[in-house]
């Protein structure tokens, strides 16, 4: 089944906001297993609306307009589409008095132009929309199904998976498929290496994405079936554990998991605590290990010892480690993170410290140059990294690595690196 | 003049990845004065190819072509355009050697397939791509000018700027303007309230876009003239002050400039240094703070005393205190303030505590308040804010409100809120 695109608003052909409806819906019907043939945008214009559906419909078996279904003057879609097709506009009184509603609900002073929202082509089946004001709309058309739905991405979206697709694939039976997908993330592999890894293991009905998310890479299996949903999934899973296997400790989170995530749950899991000295990094580990709901159970305090008097009053690094090593050096990254945690009385104390840059390096200890150190009481382990990313790069890295350095520490997995 | 955007690639129409050239593009040719009559979206195939371009064509004066100029076998848009205006593909020698010399540079091995970037149609005149590989090139039909480049956003970027737009302009004399933009950072006023402070204000030739970019939002004031630069910038500095003063202390900075780089320069104008405790914030107050290039000659230390200990050992705040008022107070937030200066010996110390959420409100102190204070030795400052925003952004916007209580303190503004 092939599908047809349709944004609208001058809001996109000017360059004021970048259209976030297309990829999305692309994506979700592609997951259905069927084909964005092509997508358009155009202004909040009759005409071009009307040359954009003359472009889409002949080539398609639906098209889908996004955009001007609101209540102003420049909201044009619903009109259009009805001179366009032929069709009288009707009001729905049952819509009209939805809005109503929701307008009292939340305190908001009612003005007529809001009913211009409950106005729609004669004959269409109403699309309902639980987060906004505009409903969408659907008609058919010479065995075509024609879809109206606003442009507001959050609305979209809703209204795309709890009522686009479902319709379509009624309208359409036996053009759908039915997917399960799963989603690895990957750090310090490229593209390539993944590929390389994981050559030959897709079979058919199963497809590899590579989803580049610094300093992350996803990889997204999406696995088909034409009749069933388990079957699909029966499918990924079937590959999902090789994939893993090949991808070995790369993989530190599935889906909608974060690394900093999983490495509470693991810290709350054992009842441990951990505090952070961070140089280089300058609180962002912090920042994300706090980031998580609860964190306040592991997390007993962030030092982001930017000068080495902090680093000396703050954490015990002897003055004479500086002096002899420097603050950018593993000796330093050794006491601070020992001093972090024996000060604070956590499990562990994890520390960073490095040139970020732009400026600073040498040829010893270029930019970009950073130890990380991890104690827990028994040993301290350090290993130094040299990125040549800017400097919020070289901090988004660094602290990527550091959080890994915790989660393989708190599972006994060996670093692959 | 018209112009039509078409972007090419499998992986936008399954929606693997989202377009980012469309919007630059448009903003571009907008500045220009240009108007996009329409942008479509399809996948590597000759025929979708060809039918994009017979829709766009008759409806414009110049059609923009991303994606599809590299060397892998999908990459297909230089011999199907050559094939679609009937064109023989012709091998530039000279594009040939700068490519294999760029391969060499960069110690890359070459393979035969990359000789592909160095094919055009017959005639055409080549657009330089100085960040990668493949060329872009520009021909013209009918009184029409097609040009192509690379999808690869960086590089697309760079061309429009330096080669697309200048070559454009050329083209069509006289159809082109010229124009000033001013970028006004604001915190603390809704786009309905920039509306009405601003409301009459832009006169013709100027035109007032609204950004959202949460926490912050991001005023753009676009002048334009037909014949000259300076007279859009002139144009645009007449209303940018009377803009500026109605919109008072909101704006906090302008154009490329960040709240922590103002706030840092603001610091080192006056040599003056600063030390953060951050209970809610996590570490993202000085995550910000040390984003900034040079942040170490300012940013003393950042204490992320996420327990109450921690709250006890670096920062002195009476045990009295966080018993009697609890962690979460005003009294608590200024001992906070006041201790991280004192035991640090900075100039400045800023102080956060709050509840993040999603849990450990109560009535008097539901999710979402925050008290930020400030001391400089003399006087501290504090203030209670309620936010009503998930976890993350009442981080983001507690950090904003901290960063803007320092900037005010530096320069002496009122807080207008």
């Amino acid at each position: 089944m092939r599908i047809g695109i349709v944004t609208i608003g001058n809001e996109l052909t000017s360059g004021r906001v970048q259209d976030a409806n297309t990829a999305f819906l692309a994506r979700q019907f592609h997951l259905q297993g069927w084909r964005v043939l092509v997508s358009l945008s155009v202004g909040d214009e009759e005409e071009a609306i009307a040359a954009a559906l003359a472009f889409v419909l002949p080539r398609v078996e639906a098209a889908i307009v996004t955009g001007g279904l609101g209540p102003t003057a420049d909201d044009i879609t619903t009109a259009a589409l009805a001179r366009i097709l032929g069709l009288p506009l009707v009001l729905d009184e049952e819509v009209l008095r939805g809005i109503q509603g929701m307008f009292a609900r939340h305190g908001l002073n009612w003005t007529e132009n809001n009913a211009k929202q409950a106005l729609f082509p004669q004959g269409t089946e109403i699309i309902a929309n639980p987060t906004g004001t505009a409903p969408g709309f659907a008609l058919r058309r010479e065995g075509k199904v024609i879809i109206a739905i606003p442009g507001v991405p959050a609305e979209a979206r809703r209204m795309t998976r709890e009522g686009v697709v479902p319709l379509l694939r009624r309208a359409f039976p036996g053009h759908a498929r039915h997917a399960a997908t799963r989603t690895l993330k990957t750090f310090g592999l490229s593209e390539a290496a993944v590929d390389q890894a994981v050559a030959g293991l897709a079979p058919p009905g199963v497809e590899i994405g590579f989803y580049p998310c610094f300093p992350e890479n996803h990889i997204v299996l999406s696995a088909w079936d034409d009749h069933d949903e388990a079957a699909a999934w029966a499918r990924l899973r079937a590959v999902e554990a090789e994939f893993e296997r090949r991808l070995g400790g790369y993989v530190f989170a599935r889906d909608e998991e974060t690394l900093e995530g999983v490495v509470g749950a693991l810290l709350r899991e054992r009842g441990w605590t951990i505090a952070v000295a961070e140089s280089c990094t300058g609180g962002l580990i912090t920042d994300r290990l706090t980031d998580v709901p609860g964190s306040s159970a592991y997390v007993e305090r962030g030092l982001a010892t930017y000068s080495n008097r902090a680093k000396v009053e703050l954490l015990g690094v002897p003055e004479e480690t500086l002096r002899a090593h420097g603050a950018v050096s593993e000796e330093t990254a050794r006491r601070m993170a020992e001093g972090a945690r024996r000060r604070s009385g956590t499990d562990l104390g994890l520390a960073t410290t490095g040139i970020a840059g732009p400026d600073g390096g040498s040829a010893a200890k270029p930019v970009g140059t950073v130890y990380i150190a991890l104690a827990d009481g028994t040993t301290t382990r350090c290993r130094r990294y040299h990125y040549r990313w800017e400097r919020r790069r070289v901090k988004m890295i660094a602290s990527q690595a550091a959080l890994l350095m915790v989660k393989r520490h708190l599972t006994g997995e060996k670093d692959p690196l």
